[in-house]
């Protein structure tokens, strides 16, 4: 294992740059003036690893390192520098700084690609306007200009406003599109997210799979009648009704024959919301994902069943509107078994394991060949300021990603 | 059934003392400008009406019409004319309103009562200090100095600075309070805020007993991680917690012996509240209610043992606080058959039933004869703008009032 100060030290000065620095942890939206300053110190970050940067329409950071062969397929590697609120300082950055600090260790060591290696610091992975991954989105082409005036941030803000407001131009959307024969294959390195690896003792996670959501918000409607004198056979009570199909969903998923399947509600308003009113309205943001995009959507199906059932028998109303419906991606054999082989060659731990968590790489996984090297995260824990991975747990997965990197662009 | 047009009129006047007129409801909190001058307003009607009115150290208003015999214990009658938030013009107006109707018409008919009668406008029976009934509790003197200092409105108000503002001083605070053996009997006459009576098609409820809420506030608190990357056995779900113990007090508060418990969670707020991250906290307001104290207890209790074992189950922690502890109030027969015997000989269709709601009767009941009268209120709906209960109705609760107070008051 090689100790990587230099990414040590790149992560602690991208931390500074902070929106919210009182609240303990990171803010750094993408788009923002923080972000853009940010943003322009990674790239001095590239240009000092030798790397030719460029800034595509959408805002996408990329950092070329030119092969032996420029106009072979080349090695895309990256993620992103954008965070939600009050994050921690790992999720995304270490994908990015790491590859710079895997490029320069590859070019410290001699090595030459015959292939070009390009390191990608996506825009606005994190949903800050609803819609994670925008940034590998506009790569992709999944994204139209109607998008662009649709999607809008907390304060109401236009993706189409915040891009001009960067000085980017909304209209030259399509210019950013990447032309997937143009890229060999795509790999990832991000912080886990979760608790597997640390719990099984294991320091490096090849992904063979990366879970997608169906997020839906579902909104039951009864009557906000007297908390007391309303007896309870004449209730038509919207969260007693939504805690009956929590418990169901929680049981489908639970059930759900994969062992993959995962089911949130992490979002719950209720109306009126005062103690002595029976609540009338209420509105569940119901996350569902797996990497088995029919089992997941099995578990949906029968939620969604389960919701008109309760309704029923409560005389509640329901509502269903779709937030997001991604397609789970399947890594490529090429990159899994490339990060693999590395693990075996350099005598690291690891596992082969899916990604709860969705990336960037899950949008270019219906495109181009991905994979995914996962390192531990302390406690599972992630998008708070106590989100850790040790400097050595780092260094092993830079390790990982400059071997595989050599091995895909060799 | 007599016409009481000067009520209907009374009733479309005080709703013109309010705060918030584009929410299409009333607001008019207590001790506010605006409740200041209607309850001048209705000072005025009082005066009109022949009774001598006077506002005591806390804010409550009371107009007498001094019977033959001044020094006999008097004949109470009254409820409150401050709202909550965008409300109904009936909750409490019609109990303050139809009592001036009903002492001007027992007048017009030649009545002199030999028991002074004295109509109460109530401060403060609507929670906007977190605690309801403040004027009853000072009169019953369940209030202390100190309290006048911890309770606070919204926009942390004291209940003291609230007084002072309104030219009133807290350190009177005993002054307001009522010597019970003045008092013969209270009886208040009070929209149902139910609809028992418009499901039966009955005019009158005779209220046998006030139920009285036992509210807490239970704190669940897990793990906030990541929706997708964590998997169901690993997480420590607050949500789904408070999910499953929603459902098994629903269940306790069904199964209750006596069939009049009833409970509600009106609010309910979880923390961080992102659909990508499995809520780590969740506070929820319980309210259990019934004129059964023990009956009540035991769904209290049977639903914290629940909540421990569901905790320990999900390590999750559970914290426990009190809001609000009344006792339910018996009403006494003299007024229960007073209101009984009157509905009889004017021929008016009733029921006996018990008050789910809280009322200022139900502070005065441990001290002195109470009772309550209750009119029907159209599909229940109360709190709301669209609270309603026909001329018609308002008229024969009026009749039956004043009629009940004719018999105390003889």
């Amino acid at each position: 294992m090689t100790p990587h100060q230099d990414l040590h030290s790149a992560l602690a000065r991208l931390a500074q740059f902070n929106d919210d620095p009182d609240a303990g942890g990171i803010t750094r939206e993408v788009y923002t003036p923080t972000y853009r300053a940010g943003l322009e110190y990674v790239a001095e970050l590239m240009r000092a690893a030798g790397l030719s940067t460029r800034v595509d329409a959408f805002g996408n950071l990329l950092g070329r390192w030119t092969g032996a062969e420029p106009d072979a397929p080349l090695v895309l590697t990256g993620s992103h520098v954008d965070t939600t609120l009050n994050a921690g300082r790992y999720d995304g950055t270490v994908g990015v700084l790491g590859a710079i600090e895997a490029v320069r260790a590859l070019r410290d060591a001699g090595f030459m690609p015959r292939r070009s290696v390009e390191v990608i610091a996506f825009a606005g992975e994190e949903p800050r306007f609803g819609t994670g991954c925008i940034g590998s989105r506009a790569l992709a082409g999944d994204l139209t200009r109607a998008d662009l005036g649709r999607l809008r941030d907390r304060d109401g803000v236009s993706l189409a406003r915040a891009l001009a407001e960067a000085g980017l131009d909304p209209d030259r959307l399509t210019d950013a599109r990447l032309d997937p024969a143009s890229v060999y294959a795509f790999v990832e390195l991000h912080i886990e997210q979760g608790a597997v690896l640390e719990t099984a003792g294991e320091a490096i996670g090849v992904v063979t799979a990366i879970a997608a959501p169906h997020d839906l918000r579902l909104t039951l409607r009864g009557a906000a009648t007297h908390a007391g004198a309303t007896p309870m056979a004449l209730r038509r009570d919207a969260l007693a009704g939504a805690a009956e199909l929590m418990v169901e969903l929680e049981r489908l998923a639970v059930a759900s024959p994969t062992g993959s399947t995962v089911a949130t509600v992490g979002v719950l308003s209720l109306s009126p919301g005062a103690i002595n009113v029976v609540p009338g309205e209420v509105a569940l943001d119901v996350d569902v994902r797996d990497v088995d995009v029919a089992a997941r959507d099995a578990v949906v199906d029968a939620m969604l069943a389960a919701a008109d059932t309760i309704a029923a028998r409560r005389r509640l109303t329901v509502e269903v509107e779709t937030i997001t419906r991604d397609r789970p991606a399947p890594c490529d054999a090429l990159v899994v078994e490339a990060v693999a082989d590395t693990c075996t060659a350099l005598g690291v731990s690891h596992r082969r394991m899916v990604s709860g968590a969705f990336h960037d790489a899950m949008v270019l996984g219906p495109h181009l060949p991905i994979g995914m090297i996962f390192v531990p995260s302390a406690g599972g824990v992630s998008h708070h300021p106590d989100e850790y991975t040790a400097p050595e747990e780092l260094d092993r997965g830079v390790d990982v990603l400059a071997a595989t990197l050599q091995k895909l662009a060799a």
